[in-house]
Formats: structure tokens, sequence, C-alpha cells
């Protein structure tokens, strides 16, 4: 390795090393508003991580960060080149945005979560409205400093998911949508034929805690660096490296909504909790994007938690915490887990309709961004495309356009990851049980051969290759809807 | 108000404001590090504390902050000069620690607390010793750095305490020295022949919680800026203007101490969230001293919570809790938590035998910090002191010196501030009590009146007024031991 190169990227690293410090602060500082700041903290908290954020943009996008990686690639060697390539892809990106702009963004949303929380308790779309109109338009003046070719939501989606744009996404959901309904329609027929239901609560809190930690460090999960919280809106984050915090809220008639969560949220924090370490804070320490991310969610919730060899050995366990579990046969039980219905609350929404809620999303912002769709009319244009995708109402807003924090933290274009990430999960899991110690394991719901795959050909990768590239490489096969589809219909459909 | 000193004092109080907002999110950063973080966390949440403490620093030591205070004092009118004279106070002491100092004092507090919590667990002070030789190294340079005229000890104790010197403290020490230890004999000879006891536990924890809740809220903490959680050791933090955080520990065999515990960190949040919001981050808004702030939580813990009035009202409340407590007369129930006895951990000890644990502690770190007493020698020399003063030993030294967390933090020169704040809390309350409204609510256990003449005299002061100018501003003497000793006498020998 070149000798000057070595010592530029060497800079490099502790320039980001020291960003990441502060960009893992204002994670902390972010973690406790949801987790556990009383409601008066939250003006303070707001200035708070305004000021943190600002701080790590202004680092990352500084002169001297600048003038290293520009001394680092013009030594570069072959091997060097893909991880300044990334360094660069995210220093250009970051330079197009003012530092004024990017507290703005975080002051703004920081204000836009509490009323929004507020908002989605007492039904009341038009206090969290005008935020959402300050939202935007910050989206919008992103967007022109990002730049795009197509439209708008093309910079933004960008964010989120390297190679995406607007277009091409809604080609996918053109595409996938009459057989995303078809499947849906199929799905809850057959559950409502079927009538599969859990004995009823009460599932009491603490023993819903204990059993899914149970579950959670079963799949490898790292309590030694991690944790489960509550919150009203359950997330994964990341404090530090390997330090990962996992939320979720508890329901005492459903401990099963409780356990996916945790599931769902754990894949996130078994990917983040297998990034490299010593690179935490640069790309070759990053997740590589959102559909990637969420990739991993779906398998240990969807793939995983909603086999039958899960249940087959987790189920008497469940039983010990829950006795009401005890007389249900292993059929039942997975009837039950497995069924499909229209649910209004994304979150709730089981693995034949979900993609359903993000194509409604998707449209909706995109026309928000576009301007095409104000404000004003957002819970109407919800409630319509609602009615036209699962052919109903929402009761209220608070089961409608105010259900998911998303917008309220300015996450606009965030949504189809949700979907690409269905996509990449079953893509994944059907080239993991090529392995045979992979499908063994996963017979005896034994995941450490599941986890070591994942960590060798997803997580160990960063963020240096591609989102399609890290799939391609580790299926053997371009990313495409071919493997959920086909899951989704052997499961509910058969 | 003069124009140009007001521009220069606006300007002035923004850097403070945002320094304000860097060490408070150091703070939030170390309360999660106390409550919530996992183990793995600690190396990279060291780095962040240290990355956080040295911007905080630079920023207060700026160029632009002295330029600014200069032309602030140049032009200052006399109401503006003893808050002006506070900053410049503040400005020269920071101005003489480097940066590098306060960052490796941050780091090694960090990496000590650690190690310090798994020495406790284990017994085992060798494991300790190479962090506290550290410590020490860093406190003996910090006292360099600052000055003094007589000793290493003055320029640390004047962190906490301005004004104090090692060798008034001494002087004060020894004239209390015999007359509190007669009082803790007498007290101790009494209690043993009385042998009051409360009801076995258990006490479950949950309904601890609920009570200590209920009682903190009576006092008037406000629990929409604030919160309690759990600790080895409690404390209590403040994240931002009002949000104070208090924690405790839990014992299933006894609520008293978990209550009392509340009660002390409650004392400290309620001072901390009377100083004044729009002040906070300048001398205007902070604590005027340790020995002040523990004055706070002595009075509510010891006058108040001690009381026969407020546990008339109160004992029935706490049956409703513990119903082991139902039949316990108001009588034999005072003499149970009125009760003294020798102890080996200080902050179990009673308010009869305490002080003598701080005359210990001083003795001990005044040595070590002039390094007459060598780290290795800790042991045998805290447990030939206790000897002498409580005519015991302990059994180990997890009940000896490793039972603090104080020196693990850097905190050398912290503990005379306990016995100040004794001092002070005896002194004010009395003081307070001549108030009619102030009796008037105390007999009834309604306590607005007395935290409103506390607000009004202590904490709407800030930092401003120096502790002796506070006391004595309050009550109309000189700060001095004579209520305190009054206090003791009348409820401990009769």
């Amino acid at each position: 390795m070149d000798a000057v190169s070595t010592a530029a990227i060497d800079r490099l690293r502790a320039l980001a090393r020291e960003r990441a410090l502060v960009s893992s602060s204002a994670a902390v500082i972010g973690w406790d508003q949801e987790t556990y700041m009383p409601d008066d903290g939250y003006p303070w908290r707001a200035d708070q991580l305004a000021w943190l954020s600002e701080r790590a943009h202004e680092m990352g996008t500084s002169q001297e960060w600048g003038d290293t990686l520009a001394e680092a690639e013009a030594a570069a060697t072959p091997e060097q080149k893909p991880f300044l390539a990334a360094m660069r892809r995210d220093y250009d990106k970051a330079t197009k945005l003012p530092g004024e702009l990017v507290a703005r963004d975080a002051q703004a949303s920081a204000l836009a979560k509490q009323a929004w929380a507020a908002a989605r308790k007492n039904n009341d779309f038009p206090a969290f409205a005008p935020h959402l109109k300050i939202l935007l338009g910050i989206a919008q003046e992103k967007a022109e400093c990002l730049g795009y070719q197509g439209e708008v939501y093309d910079a933004l989606v960008d964010i989120y998911e390297r190679d995406a744009t607007a277009a091409k996404i809604a080609g996918l959901f053109d595409t996938l949508k009459p057989q995303l309904r078809e499947i849906a329609a199929a799905a809850v027929a057959k559950s409502a034929a079927r009538q599969a239901k859990l004995p009823p609560g009460p599932y009491p809190i603490e023993a819903q805690k204990a059993f899914n930690a149970e579950v959670a460090a079963s799949l490898g999960f790292d309590f030694q660096a991690g944790r489960i919280d509550t919150t009203t809106h359950p997330f994964c984050t990341t404090l530090g490296p390997r330090d990962v915090r996992l939320t979720t809220r508890y329901d005492e008639d459903d401990f099963a909504s409780s356990l996916f969560g945790v599931m769902h949220e754990a894949g996130h924090g078994l990917y983040e909790q297998g990034l490299p370490d010593a690179e935490f804070g640069l790309p070759s320490g990053d997740a590589a994007s959102l559909g990637i991310h969420e990739s991993q969610s779906r398998l240990w919730e969807n793939h995983v938690g909603r086999s039958r060899p899960f249940w087959k050995k987790w189920l008497p366990v469940a039983a010990k915490h829950f006795p009401q579990l005890a007389d249900i046969s292993l059929d039942d039980f997975l009837a039950a887990i497995q069924q499909a219905s229209y649910s209004f609350i994304r979150v709730e929404a089981d693995e034949a309709t979900y993609d359903l809620h993000i194509i409604l999303r998707f449209g909706l912002e995109r026309r928000l961004l576009s301007g095409e769709l104000a404000v004003e009319d957002l819970p109407a244009a919800w409630n319509e495309s609602f009615q036209d995708l699962f052919g109903s109402t929402p009761p209220d807003d608070t089961h409608g356009c105010l259900q998911d924090i998303h917008w309220a933290m300015g996450g606009l274009g965030y949504f189809p990851t949700y979907t690409m990430g269905n996509l990449n999960a079953a893509q994944l899991f059907a080239a993991a049980m090529q392995d045979p110690a992979v499908a063994e394991g996963f017979a005896k719901a034994e995941y450490a051969p599941l986890l070591a795959w994942l960590r060798e050909k997803v997580h160990a990768k960063g963020a240096v290759p591609t989102p399609a590239e890290i799939v391609a490489a580790a299926t053997g096969k371009e990313p495409s809807a071919e493997s959920h589809l086909a899951h989704l219909q052997t499961r509910y459909v058969g």
C-alpha cells in the first residue's frame, strides 16, 4: 500500500471517527428523547440536537476533510478505490447541504415529532399540519441542494436507497400492485374462512418482556452491548459501536405484536452489531441502505419468526410464560400468526397486505413533494387511496395519515425502502437456505449458521458496494420481486 | 442600562447558552451511562464524553469569550457588576485548565467509574488502585494549574465550595469532632436501648417506586420535567432547564432507605428546578456551591422527611402501599427512622453519625493529595481511621474505601461539602421556620410555603452571591454549626 495514501487515509479515518463521536452523541440524546425524557424537556432538547447535527455536518463537509480525501484519492491503490469512492459520494452529498439547513431540519423534526405524538393521540391533524408543511419545505430545499434528474422525490429517496428514483419505484409498484392485491385478497379470504385466533389475554407485560429478550438473545442479539426499551413507535438506533438500542410497545391482549416487533428491530440490531466495529462512522462500517437494513429486519421477523420450525421450538417456551398457550396446537398457532387481514395500521399489517400500505404512502408523499397534493388535503387523499387499495376507509386520522412517525421525522422518500426490504429479505433468505448448514440450523431453530451467512454476505460489506451489488453477490441473481411473491403465495395462498 | 454593555452582555449570554447546549449534552450521555447503557458501551462512551467536555471547555475559554467579557466589564453598571464578577471568576478558573487536561480527566474518570463498579462488586481494591493513581495525578495537575495558597487540596475544594480551604475545614472539623462523637455515642446508646425496628419486608419494589414518586411530587418535584431511575449509586443530574433526573436504588427489605434517598435527591432536584430557567448555563442560573446544594437535599431528607408532622400525614399512606405498616404506632415508627447506629456505609449512615464519615474521608483525601498517603496504603489507612472514629473495622474494602463513587469520578475535595450541607440545612431550616406560613405548612405536611421560601431566599439567587452570603442573607446570621448541633442534640439525644 502506498505510504502517502496510507497516511492520508489514516487522517481521513481519524476525521470520520471524530464526526462519529458527535453524531453518535446526537443518537444518545435522540434515544433519550424517545424513551425516557420528560415532556418539558423538548425545546432545549431540540436545540441540543440541532447543535450536534450542525457540528457533525460541519465536520463532514470541512475543507480539511475535502483536501484529505483528494490527497488519498490521488495516491489510491486499486483496492482502496471502492472505499474512497464511497467516501467521495458521501462528501459530495454532504457538501451540497448548508449547515444552517441541516440544523433547521434537525430542530424542525424534533418539534414536529413532539407535535405528531400529541396530534396522533388527540386525532388532531390540523395541529400537525403546520409542522408537516415546514418539513415539506425543508425537504424540497434539500432536494434542490442535492440536485436530481427527474423530480424532487428522486433526490430524497436517494438519501435512503442509492440508485432508486420515483420513476423506477413507480414502475415496480405498478407491476407489483395487481399481483399483491390478488395475493392479499386470496390470503384475506383464506384467513377469514379459517378464523384462527390466539387465546385471549392478558399476556402480562413483564412476561412479554422476558420472552422477547429470550427470543432476541437466541437470534444472536448481544445484550452485553444492546438493550430493549419501550416507546410509542418501535425503532432501532445505534449509539456507538455495537451499542444498539431496540424499542417496542406492549399490548396486554396480544403478546405476538410486541414479539414480532422485537424480532423485527432485533433484525436491524443484528445488522448494526455485525457491521465492522473498527470501521464505525466510515462507509466500510455503515449500513448499505435502508432497503438492505429492512431486509434484515423482515428476514428475522417473517422468514424466521413466522416459520413452523421456529414455533416448533418456541411454542412450548412461550407456554411457560403464558399458560393460556399450553393447549393450542402448532397448526392452529401457525394459522393464527400467518393470518392475513386488512388493517388500517401499517405496523400491525401482515406480510400479505403490508406492501399495499407502502404503495399508498409512496403515492401520497410523491404528490406532496411535487406540490400536486396540499397538506390540508392529505387526510382526504389518504382515505381515498386507502379505499382504492383496501376497500375501506379509516375511522379517523389517528388510524390514517397520523399513524406513522416518518414524515414527522422529515423522512420523506423513506417508505419505499420497506418494500425493497421485503424483496431483498425473500431473495437473501432463499439463497441462504441453499447452504446446507443454514437449512439444517433453520430446521432446528438454531440460527448461528444463518447469522454467520448474513454476517459474511451482507453485514461485513458495509456500504462500500451498492445495495444491488450486495444482493447480487450474495444470491447470484439481480434483485427482483420473484422470491417475495413466491414466498407470499406459498405461505398465504397455498 | 448602558447600550454597549447590554450588547456585550447579550453576546456573552449567547456564548454561555451554546456552551450549555454542549455541557448538557454531555450530561445526557453521562446519565445514560449510569442508568441504561449496556456494559460494552464504555470505551466509546468515554470518548464521546471526552469530546464533549473538551468542546465545552474550549468554548468557555475562547478568546471571543474573554474579549466579550472584558468589553462587558468595561461598560458595566453597578447592578451588572456582581454577575460579571461571577463570569470573570469562572472564566479565569477555566482558562487555567488546558483543554487536553480536561479531556484526559473526563476520559480517565469514565474508565475509572467502570473499574470502580467492578472493583466494589468484587471487593478488589487492587483493580481500582491504578485508576485512582491516575485520577490523583490529574487532580494534582489541576491544582497546579488552578493555583493555591496553602496546599494542593485548597485548589480542589474551591471547585466545589468557594472560599473553602483545607486549613479552614480542618479547623472546623477539629472543633466539631469531639461534639459529634459525643452526640453520636449518646444517640447510638439511646437507640440501642430502644431497639426500634420497622416491620420486616418484603416491601415490593413496584410499591416503593409508586410511594417514592408520590412523596417526591408532594414536595414539589416536577415530574413533567423530571424523572426517577435506578442506579447503583443514587444521584441527581440536570440535562436541560428543569430536566432533572433523580436516581435511587431499592432494597426489598427496607423501603425507608430508598425513600429517604429519593427525598434527598429530590432536594437537589427542587433546587435545580428552582434555578432561573432563562439563566441556564450562566452564574445567575447555576447552583451556588455543593455546600448549598447539599443543604437542600439534607433539609428535605432530614428536617422534613424524618419529622413527626411529615409521618403523621404519610404513615397512613405508606401503610396502603405496604400493609405491614398498618399496625405500627407513629411513635414507634419515628423511633425507627430516627435511629442512630454506627454503619460502615456512609450513604446508609444516619444523621447522628454521618459527619464522622466525612471527617474520615476529608483526612484521607487530604493526605492522598499531599502525597503523605500512598494509594496502596489507602485500605489500611481507611480501616485505621474508621477504628479511631467508630470503634470498629470494616469487614472488607467494599464496606470500606471502595464504597463511594466520588473518587472514581475524580471528585477529590468534594466530601467536606456534605457536612457544610448539613450545617447550612439546619441553619436555613431554622430560619425558614420563623416564617409563620412555613411553620404552619410544615405542621400540616404541606410544603408549598417552605419551597417558596427556599426558592426566594436560595434558589433564585443562583451563583452570583457567595455561599456564605446566601446563608447570611437568608438567615440573618453568619454560617455556623450551631443549628446543626442543636438539631442533632434535640432529635437524637433529647
